[in-house]
């Protein structure tokens, strides 16, 4: 392999693939990232065995000429050294030459580095994906899907299905799920396919998501997602990116959301956040995050917290509407302030089917976004 | 104590107070900020025993009412529940008010707050300082001679005095110098005091003078530093900011500095710099920091460094002035990166008096600004 490739192309490359280096891995080769050159332009790759990423940077670009190839090949060179070097040299144009047993030369401006590069050939090769199960979400819908759910996934590695969004399609609608044994967050979207297509137990690390989420375009392109047995590939313009599929079965949810509500209220977003982050700093420091919502009457509810040593933090906001039987509740207030901030609404609608319940917050009754969140048991 | 105050100004005097803050102390009312109230404004205290910051906010600034005074008085507050929450507050006014036993109840729009507050009595009284032995300087001279010295100051704490900057007078000049077993910085400029003025032994931690530094004015204000006999104050307009001289006898660094040189080499500052950062990254993966600087003629200079599973980062420099023997020495690149990123001039002069002897880094021969550093014994 012999080439000369731009500098800030090589580096945008880099990063994308960086997202599944690791430097944690018992397999000596995947500590590197794989370089392949031919005719059509350059390719790299990582893997983490979880997240495998490749991308690409084509021969010429908006008619700029990214690359000049003067012999195809591939290398494999060890990762971390290769990203710092590459952002630190000194020139636009950065020339790689690999010789005899993978020694790579790399040079760019008066700097020279001797890289000692491993075999491609013992690099695992990316699996092959049949497309015939594929659909297309636009890019800032997938990344919106991420944020309002990814957050409410167990970190529990006991039960690793849970640390996965579930992902369902049946009649056209898809479905994102999270859920640890205290809240469940979920999302769905009407999706452009055909009436029979049904996806079931798709579980994906939400790690891996929000990975995902930072490589997605800004720009609202469609992106494709294929499903096989055991992976599901996203494919963006330049990049692919391969991630495994959680193994076990995921709970069935659907009995866990209340389908009528003793108690109803409409609230602003905001000021219901602010009211309950300022409680929340105060209980954090007891450690327990308890926050104490008391409903006075149809038109204020009291938001609380106090702490023994500390003091106490207390705050009446109005509400825009309250149905139903004045209720006391107390919850974790860090997972209601997780679930208000993906509310996309200035007001919120929370519904109560008792003081031991699930509460249930949504921007407003028809919504496609659900956060639950299960309450505390406390005794005043 | 009873009173209201604008919301920014209670902000920013919480931020300078804060960097004497700490959850660390073995004496509980240190955890608390101490608040007075009088007629000509507001105190706010934090102390971490090494450190003591004061900040002042007066009844009005600019023609805005800052404080409306009903009842002047004092209370310790729980420092980290205090700074978080008056961040969080929803209003611009914020009204304390201390009732029995230091309760204290604080009010901004909806929100109400209630603290434990301590008895202010407890709290230590901060040293009565003669100002007979007091000097000027100007913020941003003194932001510049940390910034260009406290780097080097010594880690290790079996050698607390090193850990300090030290500060001499003598002859109407101000001398800072750090060092540690490896390196020195010192800087030095003209102040104006009487002739006779003189400052021996006088070190102050380097973490310290840091902490200084990011609550010195940007504007070119003059900075009054009162010295006392284990204790320095450092006066701004609204803040004191007091801190402990360290124990011990400072060593004398002035036989480490070679008089003259066998080699002296100029080289542009930046070009130097961000080849060694390149040999450094490879340096660094072998965990010695090694660089190797080759003086090859009169003319250029090689830079390398090199590692037996990675391998090599070669880079040539052309020299602007070269003088005496040619030279190979080994240094630590992160040493040399420290030296050269706080030279203020296009080229640096670079003087050698043998390949195990000192390292003098300088802007020029007359510098008031000198960095050096020991070599590594290599064998090639």
């Amino acid at each position: 392999m012999k080439l000369t490739v731009l500098k800030e192309f090589l580096n945008e490359s880099i990063s994308h693939v960086s997202k599944a280096i690791t430097s944690k891995t018992t397999i000596p080769i995947l500590s590197g990232i794989k370089i392949d050159a031919d005719t059509t332009g350059m390719t790299l790759t990582a893997s983490d065995t979880d997240i495998s990423i490749q991308s690409f940077i084509p021969m010429e670009k908006n008619d700029i000429r990214v690359i000049e190839l003067k012999q195809s090949g591939s290398v494999v060179l060890p990762s971390k050294f290769f990203v710092e070097i590459i952002r630190k040299l000194p020139a636009q144009q950065i020339e790689i030459e690999v010789k005899d047993h993978f020694q790579t030369i790399i040079r760019s401006g008066s700097a020279e580095i001797q890289l000692m590069g491993l075999d491609p050939e013992e690099y695992p090769i990316m699996p092959g994906i049949e497309e015939n199960r594929r659909v297309q979400i636009p890019s800032d819908l997938l990344k919106t899907m991420i944020k309002q759910t990814a957050f409410a996934v167990s970190t529990n590695e006991a039960t690793p299905i849970l640390t996965g969004i579930l992902w369902t399609i049946s009649d056209g609608k898809l479905k994102f799920t999270a859920c640890d044994r205290h809240r469940l967050a979920s999302r769905e979207t009407n999706i452009d396919v055909d009436a029979d297509f049904s996806l079931n137990n798709v579980s994906i690390s939400g790690k891996t998501m929000n990975e995902l989420s930072k490589i997605l375009p800004d720009q609202n392109t469609l992106i494709d997602v294929v499903f096989a047995d055991n992976q599901v590939l996203f494919k963006m313009s330049s990049i692919l990116f391969y991630t495994r599929i959680l193994d076990g079965t995921y709970p069935d949810t659907s009995k866990l959301i209340p389908q009528s509500f003793q108690t109803e209220l409409a609230v602003g977003t905001q000021e219901l956040a602010d009211a309950i982050d300022r409680a929340y700093v105060l209980s954090r420091e007891e450690k327990t995050n308890i926050v104490k919502l008391v409903m006075r009457d149809d038109q204020s509810i009291e938001v609380s917290s106090s702490s023994s040593e500390l003091g106490k933090v207390t705050e009446e906001l109005v509400v825009s509407r309250l149905n139903g039987e004045l209720l006391r509740i107390s919850f974790n207030s860090k997972y209601m302030l997780d679930a208000l901030k993906v509310m996309d609404s200035a007001q919120v609608q929370i519904g109560f089917t008792g003081a031991m319940q699930p509460i249930i917050i949504r921007p407003d009754e028809e919504s496609s976004l659900l956060q639950l969140i299960l309450p505390y048991r406390t005794t005043n």
